[in-house]
């Protein structure tokens, strides 16, 4: 699960009991291109389901024209890792109070949104490419997900 | 394995046959921040394995003074997930023909460390927690890999 966790109230600070924001620093290191878009079905933090399901539903990966040669042969893998970024999410809690568990936490040791670069890492099952668009079972973000990377799943990929 | 398929000849393009690089972008999206620095023995792309070992060396994780709150609980976790940013790989090629094979593919069909955002995603086995670095085992990269994110495998997180 990507999502529900950060749920942060919008009322102040946001801050649940034992969170703590850090200074995040003045500049960032590199940067990252949006190279295309995650279509799902929901809108909400609250409507994403805690975790891919890999029966879930067909959801649609919309790769940007200039990236189309670099789809080629993908279709001989079943499972891909998706790395994309959550553009939502607040990067500056270094503590965090999941609402599920009401344990602070730090956000290393969390997979919530909620941290210094919010990369997201799935791995989903390929149904099908048609395109520059995938359709792929097992995502778990919200509707309009900027798309950073596509691999063959480490499991798959021959030794 | 992240790093020997694009040890790209260092003379002309360095594009070796049926290799394509589109123009990148001219902005990138978002930023990261470089959150620690991960120290291993490989000085070179020729040294660095093919993939992590889990029986590999001890591998040391420094994670910056400022994130250290966020590795609260992390020693709960034996299997952790690490992205991190390779520095050194060329991000421009879309088709590319790793040695190994001489097959020429799509850049988002291999785990080449060339790619348009070069985020790398390895699960390594947690050994020991010193203060804010981290021993492990099962890492491929660089000495000197930027640290991007660290969180609990997907696979061990509690449902």
């Amino acid at each position: 699960m990507e999502h529900a966790e950060a749920d942060h109230a919008a009322a102040g600070d946001g801050l649940r009991p034992g969170e703590v924001a850090g200074a995040l620093p003045p500049h960032t290191d590199a940067g990252v291109y949006f190279l295309g878009t995650i279509h799902t079905p929901w809108r909400t933090r609250g409507e994403c389901p805690r975790r891919g399901d890999p029966d879930g539903p067909i959801c649609a990966i919309v790769v940007a024209e200039p990236w189309r040669a670099a789809l080629t042969g993908l279709d001989a893998h079943r499972r891909i890792q998706v790395l994309y970024w959550m553009h939502r999410a607040r990067r500056d809690l270094v503590l965090q109070t999941p609402l599920r568990t009401g344990a602070t936490t730090g956000s290393f040791a969390l997979r919530s949104p909620v941290r210094p670069n919010p990369i997201a890492s799935s791995v989903v099952t390929l149904v099908a490419i048609e395109g520059t668009t995938l359709h792929v079972r097992g995502l778990d973000c919200l509707d309009g997900t900027p798309l950073l990377d596509l691999k063959p799943d480490r499991g798959a990929t021959p030794a």
